[in-house]
């Protein structure tokens, strides 16, 4: 039986299963999405990764990930610009929806968050013609604050769209609940983002009280806090009908148990809380 | 020696000392500007507090804490309601410079953030013409987001201050860096803050990479990636010429030295990085 609508992030199940195995696990619970990372695809070789998409008709909602783009120096700038392109080369041969970019956070021993934010755009502005000539859409993923020093320097879906918008055609965001779901300008920012058909992932997960890890406690739809049938229907009231994709980090639980019973979850709590 | 201009928020030094001993400790070393809990007052009781700190010419920059609103029923509400004048009352014996308001996330199982936030803006208004008759100024503490969900659901500048915009006279905003630093929106919303006089506190500490837990893993100033010295200039352009307050919790470090070493180490770094 097909599961339509739901991707799974191969980081949900990256203890569990290489790329090969992970696809054959969705397969056998009938999702065809999925998104996985680019260490995950180097490790079977990108040609072998593209082979076993195109021969099962598998959707890449997203490749994991580009950005990162902060550096100390020019030198460290241009070497990040160089890497973002070998992404989007990957994200092109595996036909991904987009490659998210997750956009770096402080250099080095910089205090300068303004900085690295104007790094980041000068970055995105030198991939983003490369990426249009690729057909790669960037999704440029906001993550939670509590990121913004070791990950990201964008963290909100506001500044998101801001540069977006400066930006010009090609690019778009990528929707965590995980690090959006907390913000009083959620909605309205959903539907900004609708207008102008900037939308190009939503990921799923929930997030736990108490989170006992910064990086490694998301938790499994429908454990948390997170409204995720209302977030939901924003999207899609803005428009954006593609795959809920599930990426959850978890060191003490999901990433212990076997990968068939964390896919089995994820679709009964799809199907249920989301 | 005096030193102007740094408060020491007593959770800072909680495990070493008590209400009098804090005191004691502060003024040992020529602080005279402190922010006491409630639980702290409350050991000591009010009046025994109230007469240490006219005695020896203490400033209180601010009484931790009101808020806590939200409620899984109304009879939960009105009593925040009433433990919140109850705490207005305190803080006015005091002569506190304002009343801390950490509003509150989620109250029990719900997952309706928006709720939650009516009810903070119901409750706020409930007490603040109490506030205003004990002139005591009610000082909104946004909260970091990874804090959304279980203590605080005003989570940005931006957000408190448009509480404050619609409740009037009576309201401000303590600005903590450990809070806010990563905000896209810091500068432009301190500068909006500054031109209603809205700023009535500006804590410091710092963010830690990596961070350890999310509520005792704050570091000493200097220690981590805030620019302390940027974001204060920002605040005296505003307009607010306070007491910098130091508000660490930090269970696995500065809890565990001696309180002595602890405000030493404050009055350090606050004329080294602040």
């Amino acid at each position: 039986m097909s599961v339509q609508g739901l991707s799974i992030n191969l980081a949900t199940v990256r203890p569990q299963f290489g790329f090969a195995a992970a696809v054959d696990a969705c397969l056998a619970q009938g999702i065809t999405a999925i998104a996985p990372w680019r260490d995950q695809v180097e490790a079977i070789g990108l040609d072998a990764a593209a082979r076993i998409v195109e021969a099962n008709g598998i959707q890449i909602t997203g490749y994991c990930r580009g950005g990162m783009f902060p550096a100390t120096d020019p030198i460290g700038l241009a070497a990040a610009i160089d890497d973002n392109k070998r992404a989007i080369d990957e994200a092109a041969a595996l036909g991904a929806d987009c490659l998210i970019m997750v956009v770096g956070g402080l250099p080095g021993t910089s205090k300068d968050i303004d900085a690295a934010r104007a790094m980041v755009a000068d970055g995105l502005a030198a991939v983003l013609p490369y990426a249009r000539a690729c057909k790669v859409p960037l999704a440029i993923e906001p993550l939670h604050p509590m990121y913004a020093g070791d990950r990201a320097c964008v963290n909100t879906l506001e500044q998101a769209l801001d540069l977006c918008d400066a930006l010009g055609a090609g690019m778009g965001v990528a929707i965590d609940v995980y690090h959006t779901w907390w913000d009083p300008k959620l909605r309205s920012q959903i539907a900004r983002a609708g207008r102008k058909g900037q939308i190009l992932a939503h990921h799923i997960c929930d997030w736990l009280i108490p989170t006992r890890d910064l990086l490694l406690d998301r938790g499994m739809m429908g454990d948390g806090v997170i409204n995720l049938k209302l977030i939901r229907a924003d999207i899609e009231q803005a428009g954006f009908h593609g795959a809920q994709e599930v990426e959850i980090f978890s060191s003490e639980n999901w990433w212990k148990r076997p990968g068939e019973e964390v896919i089995a979850t994820c679709i009964e709590r799809y199907r249920t809380v989301c």
